[in-house]
């Protein structure tokens, strides 16, 4: 209970798009993938995240990602069953149509999975923070020093040899570090990983916590 | 220093939109309201916050609200004297456009008042809410229950005897009162406030907040 | 033919949506719903539209509302056969994915419904009104004066004891109440529902009415 | 009283983009012209409205249309004067910045000519209609038959030779034509105009008609 | 290998929205149908196609359009196998549902077809150009004077006798002429056709063009 | 006549956005900036672009950047001046304001630069590409190698000891090589910069280029 949960598209989402800040939080975070295509690059999500020092790996066996009831619906039983404090997740304006539909399905299961009316322990998650994978953010409102963990992000990537191999010019390593010390520079430290903070609603009527009592504590 | 700024278009604004939450947090609320005709609205306002139980209250003398640079400035300026922890202000889909132009500027001095280079003591506000005054809010992300303080927002809105009298019909008392039992019945509470949370950057070159080392603390 | 269609996602919308301007309308009213789970929810909507005083109301048995073309054709061949003057459905902006769905489907079937080359007595609805359920409209174009029907709707809204019973603090039943509160501030009556006016065609080459000959009459 | 008012940027968009609707109608509408450079376009305007069949034509001497606060009180003292039932406009994707900025106006000042709050004799517009000029409308709401007066229509445009010299290879005279053709076409007659229909308030507290009693009369 | 694709929904689009310009370039022009309902509009877009001197056409027997996976798929491998340089569709604010989902398909599959990972002789598509069917486009791009191609796009709009025998009045016959005339009017031609250019992107890891080195040649 | 030219808000703006693409195109690429504040910017704005190779640098005195019609006026009389092939100019969604309303300003003073009616030699840009200075962009259309020319940019941005000093931990000179270094990632070269492309209308009746003759030559 508590920690980060990443919900991912596909193998190497996870590592490329937050690996280090995951590692970061290695004993309180935990990675949920969608898609496994095909069946060999569920061992080296396994193994990537072993090297991120992450616990449990949940990957489902869909084609691609469509924002349809039943997946929103297992993706908020994750939610209740972890109750994650931060869910981390694609852009809804990232290139890769899966990425997207991703986007969608999260934050319905978000809404879902935090009802009174649909979980007898339902969860309410804090905070909604969306990755850059190859989509870049324009303007990140977080952006997490991940100069201590960049080591084992590079190794995770490393698991994904099926993909790496796709570019013998070594498109996902150089890309992978380039990113990370650009958004150092802007943080002011060596590595970082980029955020945008998407607001979730915290009080209402199908919620636990309906209201508010004070601002400012 | 901390505590809460609200930034409104026209006297009454801030006792209709956030009244109750100012009243709420009295010790710690101001209020900056960039508009103030005709002149005798502003005995008005002085009252309705000295009924609100808040301390000082700053007014612009703009005839309308534009989002030119001197007015950004100016509002800057306050943020970084006050430093406000929390800052409340119109919807960017209100249907008057003062009240739309009252966002753009806010948000534009919210970003300034953080920058290191514009201030030598720069202020990073932590959260950014908008409030309902006529135009309501589809989904509200916070109800602040405003059930303790509510008598002093219905007499704080007595304040206005120069709005209220165009009324005779009483339609400004009913409708702060009707609002607020609607918001707490969706808060189950008496009376509740709604508001929208923006999300503000937290990090970055311009910010002394250059990186988050934690997602979880 | 002729009259008001509301076409809305799951039993209950109808009542808290626009149940006082349907009563208001009894005689010329009718409901079609397009899910139904569990199945004892039929009784309860049916027994809501009998205190409402409608006539017919049609129930389709999705699981969820998809807007795809065979609901489309079915919804289209209703309207063409109750012609109605007025539709009333869900908002575009909705919370809850099956209403924004009811109106995507809704939209395309007022269209389709229309075309001389589809139906050989094809329906042209006269206008499109967007109700609110537990999402609010910012700033409504109608309200309508339900004053005389508000114990109707409160009663039918009643019916729905599998609905009332998840919230053992009465949320249904205040939420319905300070709504038309609310709503009856604005207007200057006791109680009131709000609508958004959508544009619909009204000329064009697949309609009988292909032009407008005068504007003013 | 009642009748059409065309609100325009320049002479001549109001032949262009409504001049068939407007001589339809020739007794009971007028045109409000924004801007008028270089001044001798004030003759050529007189002569069109005349040929047009119309009554009073208002003009402003703007130089560019910039939506601000005294021009946009210009446009509704006009409207509360006049109270037209329909007001025609610009397109808000109109490719013209001062056409663009009209419809902000005119939307704007439809919005405070209705306050009784505002005026004493407040004017509740029924109908805004958006028209083209040399941006197309993608898909109409309302197509208007002026077969009967595009003669007119064409000569009205005639009077504007500081403009058509412009374009020695009579570029606006088979624009206005085959526009209209087009348009025609569409509408099965010989000649056409076409409109969006943008949906305006009827209800509310700040205008006399508070609330509506029945959809159907 | 290079030339024109047109990738439409329905039999009768390619001649309505692109005829005259794909006859003009009728050695290197091709159509993808993506829907063909009822069968024998299949011998109707083929006497269409020969009437504008096309070469292959293909047909695809989807009911409705729906951008899903599979059909992005065999869009993008028509794209690899043709390698067009200049891809015509509809768009994506087109009134029909079919053609907005076209256009999704469309951008999804020009995407795919670059992608040295997707296919081992990839085609970078160098402009995609969006076509006015039964929408028009308001501010078009490009304007291709057809004045020379006119006759046989009239006749190849012949061909599809069981849609025109809808429309007695001849409705598609006459918007086939006066829109082409209307376009030529803005062309300073007899007849056109109108376009909006959507950017592609040209450089990047996933395309064999990873950078260009130089802007102006 | 011909080559770049950058529009920008502040002087090392085209440094930090495009300087690499400049000195690439060195003797056909121009700026102009629309602010210097406080003046003595314009010395290190010189020196910036004698390092870049570049010829003529213009300077306007606005304050801050406001799309009024003298100020759009203005850059369109250079426009028409130098007649540029390709624009380079700021993001619509840039994060500074003054980067936003130039994007404003270009885009109307393109249109007016290429009309017949406005200018005796009026001049239609080619090419419309949007740079990054603080604000990425998310999936770019261009990536333009700069690898030999990225000492230059380097060292045209030390010109700017004013900006420099304001971040002693040498944020900007980090910034500027690790972008550079990730769109070189990207493009498979050592450095490179990445540009949105805005597609610009070609053809139409106010530009002298009316109608496309052939779209594959």
């Amino acid at each position: 209970m508590g920690g980060i949960l990443a919900v991912v598209s596909h193998p190497d989402d996870e590592t490329i798009g937050c690996g280090g800040t995951l590692a970061l939080h290695e004993k309180e975070s935990n990675v949920l993938c969608l898609t496994c295509n095909p069946r060999n690059r569920r061992n080296e999500l396994e193994r990537a995240c072993m090297t991120l020092g992450l616990g449990k790996t949940v990957v489902f066996d869909e084609d691609s990602v469509i924002p349809k009831g039943a997946l929103i619906k297992q993706v908020a039983d994750i939610i209740v069953k972890e109750c994650p404090r931060v869910v981390v997740t694609h852009l809804p304006f990232d290139y890769h149509t899966d990425h997207r539909a991703t986007y969608d399905v999260v934050k319905e299961a978000i809404e879902w999975a935090a009802h009174t009316t649909a979980y007898p322990n339902p969860c309410l998650v804090e905070r909604l923070l969306l990755m850059e994978v190859n989509t870049l953010i324009p303007s990140p409102h977080i952006l997490v020093d991940v100069s201590e963990t960049m080591e084992r992000k590079k190794a995770a990537l490393n698991s994904y040899s099926s993909q790496l191999s796709k570019f013998p010019w070594r498109y996902y390593q150089r890309f992978n570090d380039e990113k990370a010390a650009l958004r150092g520079a802007q943080a002011n430290c060596i590595y970082a990983e980029a955020f945008i903070e998407e607001p979730l609603a915290k009080n209402g009527p199908f919620y636990e916590s309906k209201a508010t009592k004070n601002l400012l504590r």
